[in-house]
């Protein structure tokens, strides 16, 4: 493994990696973006994304050195770096010393189609709940992942919430939710938007057997008007409990579980 | 409203206090745990809980003179803090300056009875996920939960992330988790453990019309063998895509989901 010493926390190159981990505004303009942790960086190499630069300080190569090996071979250059400079791009608290920047995909997945079954997040902030969602849409089998474009799924810390799963299952990324949702009403597609009135549609009484595109909105105000207006149904998940407990990550689940079992 | 003032953090109540904050074996040998925050306090309060102390900030009486005021009458003794105290007691990143110590509830419901519905968490040790599984469980409508000996309800992160569930839901404790699923069975009730086994049953064929007992396994080994073997079914939640994705959590809420629509 041919590789470039680095040592200094000052050096151009580590100030902008730094940049690209915590600015989703500088990731979003050089499309890259930045995964750390041996795990999350052999899942974006086997994903298939093109990994410009890998850094990693002696220790990982000593623990891991077959793993990153096979990325540092594709990678387009290898830096060997000090604790200092893995202190300053680490987003964790017991790095593990090894890291990436891959570019972002654009297209990762064609079209939407009838007969598959999405999962829309209208407006999900929170890197955590963005993680989950897509780590039990991995889990379950969900065709794709549709994000509305505020949605920042490279955030470091949702990658890290996804346990990875964010790079391995399709994703679209859309400016226009409404618009894709009234493309796949016009095909003959069940929309549907997930909220907690107790007048919707009991989300067990729908037929998901052409394939759905379900929206589950963010914590704080559900699924925006013009979303709901968008999609053919209001659905609810009826409750005998205080429905009030049930937090926007819990309702993406049962969701999710309705429409694939 | 009467109080005492206290400005010191090196008081002997708050130093004492603090422990009670940070250690399970505290807790337990006293019988006592701290709520953080308005919510909480109230949530223990209105659920019955003796109050034994309220600590109190000037800021927070200012600003929630009337919530404080409810909780203050119900205390046997209200203590006005400073801000370098808050920031002793506090285990929160932005405190509201407002706890209560509480006198732990030890037989919160009665027995367990045939026709009710359960979920038994089997050394589940996270507090975030004891606390997600607390409020899935009060939002379905679960009986009660039930936790063994080394589940530590009261520690102040699970609470919190509870949301009060911890403090509002039923709760049987117990020191023997076999011995009461044994019981169980005696009585006819459906009992069974949650595995991530391609060969188990499909929790969907289940009848749970007269009652189950749901075991949860902890995050890193499942169910224990004992536990397991005490269980009269092994009941998997079958997947269409990557199973190893779907974690603890989202486990339990699939499971209280089928068993309580």
């Amino acid at each position: 493994m041919k590789y470039i010493e680095i040592s200094s926390r000052n050096n151009d190159k580590i100030k902008y990696a730094a940049k690209l981990v915590s600015g989703a505004k500088e990731r979003n303009e050089a499309s890259l973006f930045v995964c750390e942790g041996l795990r999350l960086c052999c899942d974006a190499f086997y994903s298939g994304y093109r990994i410009r630069e890998l850094y990693v300080t002696e220790e990982a190569v000593s623990k891991n050195g077959e793993k990153i090996e096979s990325i540092a071979n594709g990678a387009q250059s290898v830096y060997l770096i000090s604790d200092g400079v893995k202190d300053k791009l680490s987003d964790t608290v017991n790095s593990q010393g090894v890291f990436v920047i891959a570019e972002m995909k654009h297209s990762q997945t064609p079209d939407i189609s009838l007969g598959k079954k999405y999962i829309a997040l209208d407006c999900v902030q929170n890197p955590q709940n963005l993680g989950a969602a897509a780590r039990t849409a991995e889990a379950l089998g969900i065709d794709a992942l549709i994000v509305s474009g505020g949605c920042d799924i490279y955030n470091p810390k949702a990658l890290r919430a996804s346990m990875g799963s964010l790079l391995r299952i399709p994703i679209i990324k859309t400016d226009c939710l409404c618009g894709l949702i009234d493309d796949f009403n016009k095909m003959g597609g069940l929309s549907f938007s997930t909220v907690p009135d107790a007048d919707a549609r009991d989300i067990t009484s729908l037929d998901f057997s052409s394939g759905a595109l379900a929206v589950i909105g963010n914590e704080g105000n559900g699924v925006s008007d013009e979303v709901k207006a968008a999609t053919s149904v209001l659905a609810t998940i009826k409750m005998a409990g205080n429905a009030q407990s049930l937090n926007a990550s819990s309702a993406a689940v049962i969701t999710m579980w309705e429409m694939m079992k």
